[in-house]
């Protein structure tokens, strides 16, 4: 569980000093989900990031062949999703699932467009932080698409 | 060729003003390149986005396997590429090449220092937009991977 005073050694927190988290505190919601749960689901809207506070989710994706779905990721205290939806404005590219108790720290658009009004200088701080976490994610799926194209697959890819 | 007082209509400049355009304006720099010409190597620290204004390029990975390059992806006019580089500082993830004679717009990390001194707005939608195309490159790369994924390779990846 996050102590919610030390949120700043946390990459969405990065660089934003305590007495500036305390500031943009009352825009973010606490939220808790059970085990189980569907906290966001594929091809809906997502307006939200998650900060967990408490537990862990999975991110599944449906089969595009067949039923059932596909993990990508795992995510654990400390850790943010919903970025790219909150910044794009667009359907959730994935399901994100709870697999344990979980307790969260939400931003809705509206409530960045609140810290804006409030406070450039840290919003501007936290959209850069979202665009650091979105960038490696990338970082990461390029060189996944990287390994399975140029290895065995390329051939059958290229046709 | 792209005029330069119509910039606001691209995804990079979207939301600012043409008058804050003119604001940030001495911020770029003008580079050229000629056709072939590497105008950023796969390894190599980057730390400036280019927004091409005449031209067009093409990003390229070094197979793994094997000799010789793998083409990712061409870029246009009004495109921009080192956005990753730019918020992360970190080694480039690919190289690009230009693919005819090439003049781009181009911003460094420090240059992007210098804005946000200047007017935290601007530096905030600047940022806001970078990481909107991170964001987009992101979902189409989940989309692939899902993709190969889910298709006849499912077994095999899972091994």
């Amino acid at each position: 569980m996050i102590d919610l005073t030390s949120l700043h050694s946390h990459s969405l927190f990065g660089g934003i000093t305590e007495r500036q988290i305390e500031e943009i505190r009352t825009f973010f919601n606490e939220e808790v989900f059970n085990k189980g749960d569907f906290i966001e689901q594929e091809g809906e809207r997502g307006d939200r990031i998650f900060f967990i506070t408490e537990g862990e989710v999975e991110i599944i994706k449906k089969l595009k062949f067949g039923r059932g779905y596909r993990q990508l990721l795992v995510l654990d205290e400390g850790e943010t999703f919903g970025e790219m939806e909150l910044i794009d404005v667009q359907p959730c590219a994935a399901s994100v699932r709870a697999l344990k108790n979980v307790r969260t720290l939400t931003l809705t658009n509206r409530g960045l467009y609140g810290i804006s009004k409030l406070n450039c200088k840290i919003f501007s701080i936290l959209i850069m932080n979202l665009a650091r976490d979105i960038s490696r994610r990338l970082r990461k799926e390029d060189e996944m698409l990287a390994e399975i194209q140029s290895g065995k697959y390329t051939e059958e890819l290229e046709q």
